[in-house]
């Protein structure tokens, strides 16, 4: 994919990250890095080198350096981009340091306790020009770019009125006693944060990042002893009338739905976050339906849309971040303004819900 | 299904609906009592002769008395259940006219623009001892019984705790120009009276009709100029914590979908109110769903059910009314006090969401 070509006499070199901790997600991410052309693993960092070495033992990461502290894998210079899927409470203080010794980062969501965290970690990659990039995987998918043909396209769905997403999963005793997810210390936005970034971001993407005017929490959202939500979610208004509805939660089974209701057509997802299957995912669009004659039935049918794929999505992922690191790296290119950009938006919108949920419903303007 | 012998020496007498006013949905009506075991057409009343002459014509009913008079074809001896399709502003005149006849009723949605003009029609038909059922023709469907079979047992689908409804349909000029459902002074309920009543009847059917304590309209719906709604929604809150939200609309592409999220399992159909085609209905169940190994797809995937019937859902609940008809007429029988009681459900939740909508959402609570 890289538009830079390598001296004629040495194979292109690939752009090569430093995983920092050894997060259950990093693994994930790990087997992605392997899989994803342009792209190698350089480092593992973690707080005793013990716990990097069984990590990348456990992960096929043989060639990886192992670092005992997180800033000695900051410090490599073998590292190029920093993954980063530490507790969110750590990520203002790691990421902001990553930028500043020039890495460029892919960090986990949510990206930050708040916006103005998420704006300090921005600055620091403006100011090292260095790329940023989330990691919310299902961007990357090439079914999410075959249903934004379709809804760019705006005849198949036309305008979207009504926008419903949903992600839950039906957490354990021991998850809702233990993860981090449920501690206020280190990811205290909970479901919102884990499960709601989701729903956002879906809704966003849905309506092209135009940011809703007012958001109110739905009422009664379900929070543990410490204060941490389980169970939220809310209802985004914009100017022009569309309306978007979000439910998340760990106390649900697993569900991953996206509906869009436009003015000519319909579009379902039901596993938007993570595909049923990792190499083919579906998804559904009625497009000018109308009733049968008599209205026994409805004509046309909707019509599935099936969409392969030879790399996950979290390799699709790595491969882009590669791809645009390696144009800064080895061409002199620019970082990509758009992700961060709809981080932020993402970011700006859990804000509002958080606001709301915390002034009991309230609605809450985002200014535009 | 009669559990009424017939007197050896002639065939059973089925039960005899006549057609008050020949409304396009009456067409659907007509044909399903022809299909429908145990029913047969006595009689058309339109406001003249002619109208019932063109009607019964074109739709097959050969055998039908023709009156030019509602007031005539309440007097027919010969109907036993009278079926209104006529404009919601005309229920509670024509619906207790018929009751004080002794005529069972099969009334079209919605049922009443409000719940008291709904108790005066209920009220008609319990001092006449007749049966009332609403012509919510989805209850009636064998996937709607495979559905609430499911959601009883329990272990698939856990308790329910959230729920998201949509029924929209995208209205033509032409209708919003001039169709009843768009008058204030025929039905001025609008698309609230029209589809959202499946969406409630939807929510609350999920929930085994236990009532909502509070409703919130969604902000801005929409009204024509005359203040008929055409599209609007709203969140329903219980006691317990489960939440639903529908949305209701002229203006967006055909869509039916019922989505129940619950603690083991999830619930989707997308054509709860006329399924795609008339013989075979789907709907899926994703239970106890778990991410697999590395979270790179589901384990299990979710399961597909599909539903035959021979008989299309309208023709069942023709048949499952004119068998608590025939009870009571031959063998001394009591009205099955269900109908009615979903029927007011439903009304009491719709009068909440119009209260809620009338003061700009504001919540209202409703008495338990």
């Amino acid at each position: 994919m890289s538009s830079t070509a390598a001296a004629p006499d040495q194979p292109p070199r690939p752009v090569r990250f430093g995983i920092l901790g050894c997060a259950s997600i990093a693994r994930k991410l790990a087997r992605a890095m392997l899989l994803a052309p342009g792209a190698a693993v350089a480092a593992v960092g973690s707080r005793s080198e013990e716990k990097a070495r069984l990590f990348a033992a456990d992960t096929g990461l043989d060639a990886a350096r192992l670092h005992g502290t997180y800033e000695a894998l900051l410090d490599d210079p073998d590292v190029d981009v920093v993954y980063i899927p530490l507790p969110t409470s750590l990520h203002v203080r790691w990421a902001t340091a990553a930028a500043a010794r020039g890495k460029h980062i892919l960090l986990e969501k949510p990206t930050a306790l708040c916006a103005a965290d998420l704006d300090a970690i921005l600055a620091a990659c403006d100011a090292a020009g260095v790329q940023f990039m989330d990691s919310t995987m299902w961007m990357h998918h090439p079914r999410t770019t075959k249903m934004r043909e379709i809804v760019d396209a705006k005849d198949a769905i036309g305008d979207i009125k009504v926008i419903n997403s949903v992600f839950s999963f039906r957490a354990d005793e021991d998850f809702l006693q233990n993860d981090i997810r449920v501690k206020p210390d280190l990811d205290a936005l909970g479901a919102l944060g884990d499960v709601g970034w989701y729903c956002i971001r879906a809704i966003l993407w849905a309506v092209d990042y135009e940011l809703p005017k007012t958001v109110i929490a739905l009422r009664e959202p379900v929070k543990n002893r410490a204060g941490v939500l389980l169970a939220c979610g809310a209802t985004l208004y914009w100017a022009d009338g569309k309306t978007a509805t979000f439910s998340c939660s760990f106390l649900t089974n697993l569900t991953m739905d996206i509906t869009l209701v436009g003015t000519n057509g319909t579009l379902h997802v039901t596993d938007f976050v993570i595909p049923y299957e990792e190499k083919s995912a579906e998804f559904s669009v009625a497009s000018k339906s109308n009733f049968a004659k008599l209205h026994i039935g409805w004509d046309p049918l909707p019509s599935k849309h099936v969409v392969t794929t030879e790399l996950p999505q979290e390799a699709l992922m790595v491969e882009e971040l590669a791809r645009l690191v390696k144009n800064i790296r080895d061409a002199g290119g620019k970082p990509e303004g758009k992700w961060p950009a709809i981080t932020r938006k993402t970011q700006v919108v859990l804000d509002a819900v958080k606001t709301s949920i915390d002034k009991g419903s309230d609605p809450v303007e985002i200014a535009s």
